[in-house]
Order: structure tokens, then C-alpha cells, then sequence
């Protein structure tokens, strides 16, 4: 699958699957047809998510469900959307810690093959330790203050990563622009079932500008890439969110 | 494992795994004797499920946790217990939407294997487009009326896409009945964990002729494939729609 | 990563990762810095849980997740911190019940590497049908009890399974003993994201011997490998069965 513009999937080459139209046909003919005309000429087309943002919901996706199978393809056609390869870079490290360590690894051994090919080298990846964008103090007090009365007193080694780790460092990386970051990190939750934490890290994501519409529009995104059950499990919640929010 | 006839598994041969009965000893000779003596004596022997049954469960719960590796043991058990080729690719591509896409495409590869070894070619499969089976009016009006409201607010296009592409296409493609397709789904929705929607599926089984015995057995049969906790976490939900039910 | 004392887990050599350092810097040079720092240098050496309780910590976290992937470094990591091959062993049958018979066969299949590079042989590891330990009567009858009102009425077999396979076989196998049976179980759970049945497991655990501070901390030391929200799901309940309990 290849981007031909800003804003069009090219439904011209293949499936967006690591598998081939013939191969998946070869088992089940209807699936190719879905792929072919309800994700690429239809899902992935439609306007109130761009290309490059659907790329960053289903990266998130794939490397939440541990899919490295898939993850080639989808990594191509992030870079071909516009996504950096930096920005790829700090996903995989985001959802070390969203997703899991494993995930993550799982997710490095498959993206490396694709930065190899294209020759994505060290220059093009986010420093280990840059400077970190501004905290924003009153927000991260609120935060702390939160966590300090519900975790701390159950588990103090999660309050005390939750804020040095990444509060006051993961969150503030410069190389994915915190909209971007949760928007990754809403795309995990819901993908994973996490719906406890989704009101948090929805609102967060709304703050930093994600609209309702693109909102709505992740869920409906995942719904293929996550399954149904995880699409409509959000809805209740993401309901909750919008209407608690202005305007 | 190989089916010797209709309601018996042979237990001369593997294991129910990829894995040979050896190579289980070396790391857990437990494991082979709990793999003989509970899954393939007696697990898959107890009459309240057919083995066709319990191999439509099975895979629908390895293609739900993305366990491509014993899918293909799985597939020939399907395949000699009188499930059919199309019937196999139904289950895929109905679980492209009820369990993700990529769990669809990790299937293909490990299914397409198994269909070239068996000689399975195209003219045993579902067309992509077949005439489909027909709409039972009122109980969709009743289904879109309820998601109309509740989801249709909140991702407008989940709404469209459920309405159009699941219960007005995928559901009523003939190759699976809909008693099975019910069947897969509630046995995917145990398997992950998503008991919010197992009372509208388990019902919608159970109206397309799965039995209280059979709905029972489910649970039992999942919990060795899916893990105990899901299990128990469906027992609850399930108590409520058999409860609910006459008769 | 090795072990050089009882304690400490040594920095020197590799991340803990099938993946070397330059292949993870080669996407995710923030990952590289993650992985050496705060997994090996803080995580692990945090006086809390010893690294052979965080080695069935995080077996368990990778089996219930099917991360084969990441399997071996942290068998040879648990080897190396002191389980015994036969608490390896015991660790997979235990998952087959609990995370699902599959992920004990992805595990089978990535340990046997490990048992074999190892000269591990049958001698070190669990009869398949040992002398069992002691069962208490008193303790069994309760939960039977309970189980016998929830689940029997409705799934009997999942009912018959868990008594006779579950708690008069697999939890009296002598060689993992009960303390850190439960650790792996509520480990799971928590991986998984199961908490219902976290209070049960939980309660169990610390009746055999787990310290609040070895509870507390599992949490935190799951947020790496399960992620975060696994993490921040599981607070809420294990603050309900430390507050329950006397002391």
C-alpha cells in the first residue's frame, strides 16, 4: 500500500497486510474483498483522520497486540504518510512503557528491517536524552497529587517511576509532539481494552488538540484493527468524555 | 490429533499441539500428561460439544489471542472433524472484524499453508461476493435502533460501518451458518475478555439454535484455551442470559 | 544480563532483551537508555523483590502475553538468579491453566532452547505425576463450596475441572512451592488485566507467605512488562485485599 497524495491510499498495489492479495485470497477470497474495498478504498480514505494520523492509530495498534507480522507494511506506510522516522522511533519507545517491554522489543525487531532498507540511519533518529520540551507545572501537580493519594500508598515504586520516568521525562520528548503522543497512547488503551484509563489520557489528548471528530474517528479506525468488541467497549467512555467537555 | 470418527479424538498419535509429545516432556513432562490425559481423554470427549464444535471454539480462540503457531494442529483436527474448507475461511475472515484485522492476516499465513498441503483450492472456498442469506427485518431494525442511539452519537462511522458492513453483509454471507457465526463470536468474545457484548451474542447463539448445554460447555472448553480467569469472568454474564431466557 | 550475586543484576552485558544494545539504539536510541537504566540499574535491583521473585515476576508477565520472543533472556536471567529448571518447568504447566494452554506451547517451544544449551535434562525436571503435597482440607472445602453456587449451576465441567485438575493436582505439585505458585498466578492476572479474580489469588499469595512490600512492588515491576494501565488496573484491587487483611 503506498500513499499517492496528502490525502489518498493507493489501492492500485497491495493490501495493507504483510500478505499478498493472492495469498490472502487463497484462503478467503471475502477478505481480500474487505481489504481491498472497506479498508483501503474506504476506512483509510475517509476525511476526519488523515492518512498520517490513522498511520500512528494502527502503529499503535500493532504493537499493542504484539502483531510484528503486520508491522512492515504499516511502518512503510506510515513514512510514506508523513509520519519521521523519528516519530516512528519515539512510538516504539512510548509503548515500551504503554504497551509493555515486550511489545516494544517486539516492535524494534521489526522496524529495524525497515529503516535498514530504507536507509534510516542514527541522524534521523530522536536523541537519547534531548533537551525536553517545557513541564507544565500545574497540570503535573494536579497529576502528581492524584497519584499520590490513589497509587502511592499501595504501590510507591509506581507513583515514583509514573512521575521521574514518565511525567518528567518520557511525556516531554520532543521528537512526537504531545497530540501525537496521546493520541498513540488513546489508540493503545483502547486497543487493549484499558478503558479505565481512557478519560485521562482522552482528555489530555483533546487538551493538546485532537478535535471530536478525529476523536470519533479512532474509534471507528479501530474497530478493524482492534476488533469490534474493543471499538464499542470505548464508546460508552468516549461518550462520557465529550459530553464532559466545553463546547 | 486425528479424528477417528464422529465423536472421538484419537489419542494414539500428537499432542493437541504443534509441539511433538517429546519436545512438550523435555521442558514439562506435566504438561504431555495433562495434554493427553485432560485435554485430548477427556476435555475433548465429554458429549455436551461436538468435536466440531470444539474445534470451531478452538480456533476462533487461537485466532483471538493471535496463537498462529498451533493453529495449524488445529486447523487439520477442524478440517478431519467435519469442518469444511469454507467453513475454516468463514471463521477467518468473520474474525478479521471480531477479533482485528491482523489477527485475520496471522491466520491466512499459517491457514493457506494447510489448505496447499490438503489440496484445498479456490472452488472449495466462499465466492467474495455470494448471494447472501436473507435479512430477518425486524430484528435488525431493533438492532440499529438501539446502536443508533448509543453509538452513533459518539463514532458515526463505527455505526455505518457495523450497520453496512457487519449485519448487513459479513453476517449474512451463506458459507457459515449463523448458528456457528454466533458461535465463533461468542467463543472470541470469552477468549478476550469482552463480556459487555456476550449477552447480545450468546442470546443471538442461542436464538440460531445453540443449546444451554452447549453454552455451558463453551465455557468449560475455553478455559483450557483461552486460561481459567476468562472463563470465570464469562460464568456471571453467562448466568445472566441463561437466566434470562424461557424455558 | 547476568546475575553476579544475589542480589544485583549485572549492567555490563546486554539489555534485557533477545535484542542486543545497538539493534534496539538502531531505532529507539530513548529505548536503549530506558533499558539500561531504569530496567537494569532501578528496576531490577530495587530492594523490594528479589531478582529471582522478578524473574517469575516477569515469566510469567512474558508467557501470559505469548512474548516467546523475549523468553530466553529471561529464562537464562531466572536460571541465572537462582529458579531451579524444575520451578521453570513448573512455571509453563502452571500457565497452561492460567494464561491458556497455547501460550504454555509457544513457552515449551522456547524454553526447550534454553533447557537444551543448558545440558538440562530430564533428571532436573518435575515427574509428571509426583507425590502430591498435603492438601488443606478445610481451605479446599470453602472454595469448592463457592465455586459449587457460582460457577456449577452454570458450567458444570468448568467447575469439575477446577477441583479435580486445578486444586487437587496442579496447585499441590511440590515442585514450585504454593508462595510462589501464587506469585506467578497473580502475576498473570495482572498481566492480563484479570482482576476479578485478583482478590482471591492475592489473598492466597500473601496467606503463603507473599509481604505487603513483595505485593506492592509486583505492581511496579509489572508496569514494565505488562504496561502501564495493566498496572494502574490492578492499584484499586490490591489496595481492597491489603486493607481487608488483619496487620
Amino acid at each position: 500500500a503506498q500513499i499517492t497524495g496528502a490525502n489518498t491510499v493507493s489501492s492500485t498495489s497491495a493490501l495493507p497486510s504483510a500478505l499478498t492479495r493472492d495469498e490472502v485470497r487463497s484462503v478467503a477470497p471475502a477478505l481480500e474483498r474487505y481489504g481491498r474495498e472497506t479498508l483501503l478504498d474506504r476506512l483509510w480514505r475517509r476525511p476526519d483522520l488523515s492518512p498520517r494520523d490513522r498511520s500512528l492509530v494502527t502503529l499503535a495498534a500493532l504493537i499493542a497486540r504484539g502483531q510484528a507480522a503486520e508491522l512492515p507494511t504499516y511502518v512503510n506506510l506510515a513514512l510514506d504518510s508523513g509520519v519521521k522516522p523519528s516519530e516512528v522511533s519515539e512510538v516504539v519507545t512510548h509503548l515500551a512503557f504503554y504497551a509493555g517491554w515486550g511489545n516494544a522489543m517486539a516492535a524494534v525487531a521489526a522496524v529495524r528491517e525497515i529503516f535498514a532498507a530504507r536507509g534510516i540511519e542514527a541522524d534521523q533518529l530522536p536523541a537519547a536524552s534531548p533537551p525536553l520540551l517545557p513541564l507544565d507545572e500545574a497540570g503535573e501537580a494536579q497529576r502528581a497529587a492524584g497519584v499520590a493519594q490513589s497509587v502511592r500508598p499501595v504501590a510507591p515504586g509506581l507513583d515514583e517511576f509514573t512521575t521521574d520516568v514518565l511525567f518528567r521525562d518520557l511525556w516531554l520528548r520532543p521528537d512526537l509532539a504531545p497530540r501525537d503522543r496521546s493520541l498513540v497512547t488513546v489508540s493503545a488503551l483502547i486497543t487493549a481494552g484499558h478503558v479505565a484509563q481512557l478519560p485521562f489520557h482522552l482528555n489530555r489528548a483533546m487538551d493538546h488538540g485532537l478535535t471530536r471528530a478525529q476523536a470519533s474517528e479512532v474509534v471507528a479506525h479501530l474497530a478493524f484493527y482492534a476488533g469490534w468488541p474493543n471499538a464499542f467497549s470505548a464508546v460508552p467512555v468516549v461518550k462520557g468524555v465529550l459530553e464532559g467537555r466545553p463546547g
